[in-house]
């Protein structure tokens, strides 16, 4: 794209002059003139302010280009977690004058790769994955492979595949569930269940894996593989509540909610006789009964983290194809107390 | 845009032909060789499949048009009732084959006009705006009209402007406060109070105005403006129960948390000694402590005729300039009880 030219008749802008007067670089000025990304709102406002005060035409507006799209493909946002991201990541665009579409996915919805289809045939300049099927280890990365080839950066939240190669966001799964394993055995429990969703998910396995670690091989026997939902988390529980569990951590905090119930189910005490520790966090939980104990996902670093890396390699600085891994936190409530004795 | 040619070589592919093979009208085969949206995935996959079947070379693949993408401006996604109403429309829209663009505000965010005139620099097809300025009688309708004048087709949900000429879709507020009043009442509470946020938004005055008239103009007394989070309805509560309320009707549920938070601050038991209807439901409110007693708003229906009327509008039928009201329903959980005597 070149650079506009001014309002007929008016005198060709000088960018020293504007930059001055809206105190930014003369490299913003150009950004903004061309009707490039990557310009804060305010910032924007303030040189075209500047050129007004100035006396110079604004430049003619620019039709906007379709690789200013940004394709933002979610799970269903029934669970809080996944709008709180998709609120975030689409301010954080936006600030930057791109354009997000958002892609939600459901049962007999569209599937993840028609969504990918659709956001190629619009012409979208990059995607950002939420929990995709490149957390799904049973399905193939070759779909990643097309978008490569396409010349089409892609970043992915909350998954990490080794046979893609792309920049990863995750929390740390492994440390989300060691915290929960060391709370609950500081209250005293021994027999402590996982309830996590299917094994093919990158979370659940990093989940499980990390369960095994702090509690020994033998604890394989308490790991239940079941859906991230509250029905998940109720069908997990009756089986580790028959197995004696004091303590279930659950790999969601609807799961969680599920746990809880199942355990009322059976005249069962939540904490009082079984403490439960969710996952993920939301404005809502502290409002459950009883409130939860749950490992926060840092959303904010996580979203900003993922938006960042597109930016890169949408400026043209390829960032290094690896995961970047975020530290989640212990947000200790009422759904956790220490063990009957 | 014209019908497309076929492959090279291929036969010109008979509209009545593939239009049997797929069991569609000829209408819809001629939509989607021409790459027009308003057909149903599934759909266009039948007329795809009907002609690798007999043999015709699918289309070459069409640009979409910049008018196929519609706006969709949302409040913050904080409250979940906000995506629970992207989500439909989100789905609906694809459906159809349009692209739906998130625009979500937040404080110190894009305003709501920054983000229409992204959106109509982009060319959308259409907007949907949600709970948005309309609601507000404080703002200039002007904006609406610049939309008109620019032919691009909107509608709006939750508030209504006799001085904007658009579809408005909304839920029943009178109703709502009716079925809070007449539950309440039924449970012996004379000293009924309400919450809602800042009197300028439609939503807001429509339950007043429904609260009066259930209760009497003395009613004014115990009615309280402040806003629509979890902090506006705890101050609120504070003032109602000074004033010896022990029914509390609000707004939003997440006031109708902070009301339950605010009561138990002065050592009072919900529902024991104060009950709380809330407004919106959403997937996490039967397990909030205690279980909120709440008026659900219709969000699916009203998600689907926001979407069917934009559809009407983008398909040269305008719809009537009217408001399509919805009944919500009250769903009586565990945040209401019998007074106490």
């Amino acid at each position: 794209m070149t650079h506009p030219a001014p309002g007929s008749g008016a005198p060709a802008p000088r960018l020293a002059h504007i930059a001055t007067q809206a105190k930014v670089s003369e490299a913003t000025v150009s950004r903004v003139l061309n009707g490039k990304p990557g310009v804060a709102a305010a910032t924007r406002q303030r040189v075209l302010a500047a050129l007004d005060v100035l006396g110079y035409a604004r430049p003619v507006r620019l039709k906007p280009r379709a690789t200013d799209l940004i394709g933002l493909v979610t799970p269903e946002l029934t669970n809080p977690i996944f709008p709180a991201f998709a609120q975030i990541i689409e301010q954080q665009l936006a600030g930057h004058g791109y354009t997000p579409i958002l892609c939600t996915q459901i049962p007999g919805g569209a599937t993840e790769d028609e969504l990918v289809e659709q956001l190629v045939d619009r012409g979208v300049g990059g995607i950002i994955f939420l929990s995709g099927l490149h957390a799904d280890l049973s399905t193939d990365p070759a779909r990643y492979e097309a978008l490569t080839s396409a010349d089409i950066p892609y970043v992915l939240i909350n998954g990490y595949n080794d046979r893609i190669s792309a920049p990863f966001v995750s929390p740390d799964d492994h440390a989300a569930v060691r915290m929960a394993v060391t709370h609950l055995a500081d209250l005293g429990h021994t027999r402590i269940g996982l309830a996590v969703g299917p094994a093919r998910y990158v979370p659940s396995r990093r989940k499980r894996e990390a369960f095994l670690t702090a509690l020994g091989e033998p604890a394989a026997q308490t790991v239940q593989h079941t859906l991230f939902s509250v029905e998940g988390g109720q069908a997990a529980a009756v089986a580790l509540l028959d197995q004696g569990c004091t303590g279930i951590i659950c790999g969601s905090d609807m799961m969680a909610l599920g746990v809880i119930r199942a355990a009322r189910d059976r005249g069962l005490r939540v904490p009082q006789d079984v403490s439960v520790v969710g996952y993920d966090d939301s404005p809502l939980i502290p409002f459950t009964d009883p409130p939860l104990t749950t490992v926060r996902q840092p959303v904010h670093a996580m979203a900003s983290a993922a938006v960042g890396a597109l930016l890169e390699e949408l400026g043209g600085s390829p960032v290094q194809r690896t995961e970047y891994v975020f530290q989640p936190e212990l947000v200790v409530r009422g759904s956790t107390a220490q063990v009957r004795t």
